[in-house]
């Protein structure tokens, strides 16, 4: 690989231009990330057009910013014409307000109608990810007129592959592939070898649906419609990944008690991480009261037998492990689309025997460890299996039934995780543990 | 939608057969899955090859064993020659292997020979994920004669949108896509209009760092080569997006100490639930055998001081919490390669410095909280204070650490989450909190 660095120091111009034009956009991107923004602006006023839009969008967001303030009007109007329309608005959204104001303005009046339908849709939502890039065909036109206008049109689409069929009001009929079109004979129609039952979205549908649709139907591409079945545009799969991949961080870190954020963690302050984790501890650590409370509330007990200490943590653990799994495998299928709410006492009628099932193997093996390795008596020992056995139902069944509330209520399911559920479970194992040793011991 | 059950039931075949050609195969697939396995099998048989072939990949593989077992040897060889070589091999790899040896009999030797090779590729490698179907072209074409050979021989590939540049020994040497194919010149020479810099993989390489590239270069396809530099096939973005979601639900399970198991929920037994869960929860309930020791330790103690048992639940807790933000960060930014080892320093300062952070924050709340509400004495108030922080910025390092380690050691980063990490500083938890009670009680 040339380092375009030194081609910049000896100021052969040409060899660097001839090398940007060898390289993937990807790279090159990641290349002017490590330059001095002043070489890095030359050598991004050096590439084609095309190339640098292309090269632009993969930039990070800090330098969209700092290229944006030292390129002229007439630049950037050039730019964002050369963006898909998706790209161009996602940069917009992210630039301060005033840098928007001027940039629309400097826009074409059409990119600038269609940015502003664009800003208008909620975020996450079909509209937002869709670009209005597509190749659009009529039912009675030919295989041969349908390849001259993609033959013609066909640079400035985001994708060319998937053509979509509409009436003369732009009323979406049907969809073929490039590939079909291309396989058939010059004088077949449109209308006899394209698909009719299409499978699309509707602007205001959320992305996650949108992505389980895409997944469920192997799909490269995707239109969307509006209320009138009308077609306004379209998502393509590479859109999708980057939707899937965020959807998932998401889930895991609301899982894990975290504030979801969008930005990369090494480029987060150490601030910023401590307000994202700060709430949920918070609120978490509070809740831990009524641990305290129960433990207070049986602080005469304990001092008889201040050994039934000792088995805490590893019932509250187990507790909270045992939640975790069954909360963990119930909001991932619900993420992908393999468990549905109606099915709910199914799922809470075989995590209540997968409970027993664990409960009593976990049981025996720790009424077996304490009976032989420690000396606690028998009643202790019952105490804490019993409890042990409970506890471990108890966890199972709550970690499946509150996930399943959650989208009952129409919350995010993976708020109902781990560290909720523990600390829930917790309050729940100490009272029944007083209570199974009150009647013991 | 018209229900073909109710066809069926007339008798009205033709109905029958022009409904299934209008419908979508996974559709179709979900349908087939509904009907009895009589009823199935005479739809199943109303399709054309072609169609049968594409429904038949989408099939849940209980019903494929049945399908299998249902049909002559000579209609298991029609469908595996129809089906796409990576699915062929998916189908062989989940049935018993004496069906396998009488269907590998049965196909054509051409095909008997590529499955041999790639039942060879170790299982989550690009090898046993790619497809032979692929267009290949050589540099001295012109895109008249590649479009009539992708016309000619286009029908039988898994995609057409790509197409790859070779030498004659096979070597690759280019990828041209078909967009830029047909929107050149006719008379323009293939060697032209190629990009020569292509990213690939090597058939060894493991399938998370394929879906990693297909992400960064936003690919829909790419090509798979041997090690002599020769394409042995492509990998489409279609199976790429199943990878992604099958790695996150896998680093999911992991996460909540579940053993990863590649079946539906709903589709799977109690037994096999239960299985999947008691390993780790046995190897975590014995590893809680440290805090029952530490606490067994400090027995006096706490029986001279019985209410510092009442934030033992808390501490653990917080600890836990505190914890698995921290793994969850580094685990999910190094799958995403957000988070490279060798940054290794710079994490573990940042989480230093954000574990003291929450730790003051949290440390000052709780302090308040107990001198306002309770009335524990100072001396408790303060020592559950110092725990409480020493604790947080113990979990937040640990947190961090770990999955680092694991990393380093070539481990799945995924197994040090909230479990395990939940279980070890636990017991730090514990002996400090003695530690600091011992010193100001």
């Amino acid at each position: 690989m040339p380092k375009l660095h030194d081609f910049l120091h000896k100021g052969s111009f040409s060899s660097l231009q001839a090398s940007l034009l060898e390289m993937n956009p990807v790279d090159l991107a990641q290349e002017l990330e490590q330059m001095d923004r002043g070489e890095m602006m030359m050598v991004f006023r050096l590439m084609p057009k095309d190339l640098a839009a292309a090269v632009f969008t993969y930039l990070d967001s800090s330098l969209h910013q700092h290229i944006v303030e030292s390129i002229t009007a007439h630049e950037i109007r050039e730019l964002i014409d050369e963006m898909f329309i998706d790209d161009a608005v996602d940069l917009l959204e992210e630039l301060p307000s005033n840098m928007v104001r001027a940039i629309i303005n400097n826009t074409s009046s059409g990119t600038r109608s269609l940015i502003n339908t664009f800003l208008k849709y909620p975020e996450n939502s079909a509209g937002s990810l869709m670009t209005v890039e597509f190749v659009g065909l009529f039912e009675d036109m030919s295989c041969k007129e349908a390849l001259d206008l993609i033959r013609h049109s066909g640079v400035d689409k985001e994708t060319i592959y998937t053509c979509y069929v509409t009436d003369k009001s732009r009323h979406l009929t049907g969809a073929v592939s490039l590939r079909r079109i291309l396989l058939s004979d010059n004088d077949c129609l449109i209308s006899e070898i394209m698909h009719s039952s299409v499978i699309s979205v509707h602007t205001s549908d959320d992305q996650e649906e949108v992505a389980q649709k895409f997944q469920l139907y192997d799909l490269l591409a995707m239109p969307v419609v509006d209320r009138e079945g009308r077609i306004v545009g379209i998502i393509t799969i590479d859109d999708i990944v980057d939707v899937i991949e965020a959807e998932n961080t998401e889930d895991m870190e609301l899982m894990a008690a975290l504030h979801p954020s969008e930005t990369e963690y090494m480029k987060t302050g150490v601030w910023e991480l401590s307000r994202n984790r700060i709430v949920w501890l918070t609120i978490l650590m509070i809740s831990a009261t009524f641990t305290s409370m129960i433990i207070g509330r049986y602080e005469d007990m304990l001092q008889k037998a201040v050994l039934l200490a000792a088995f805490i943590p590893m019932l509250m653990d187990t507790g909270g492990n045992c939640g975790s799994q069954a909360a963990t495998l119930i909001i991932r299928g619900m993420a992908v689309g393999e468990i549905h709410l109606q099915d709910w006492w199914k799922i809470v009628w075989k995590e209540l025997r997968v409970g027993c099932l664990v409960g009593l193997m976990l049981g025996a093996l720790n009424f077996a460890r304490v009976s032989i390795f420690a000396n606690n008596g028998f009643m202790v020992d019952l105490c804490v299996t019993i409890t042990l056995f409970l506890t471990v139902v108890l966890a199972k069944t709550m970690g499946c039934i509150l996930p399943l509330f959650a989208k009952f209520c129409k919350w995010d399911p993976a708020l109902m995780a781990s560290p909720l559920i523990t600390t829930i479970v917790d309050t729940f194992s100490l009272l029944i543990y007083f209570a199974v040793a009150q009647m013991l011991l």
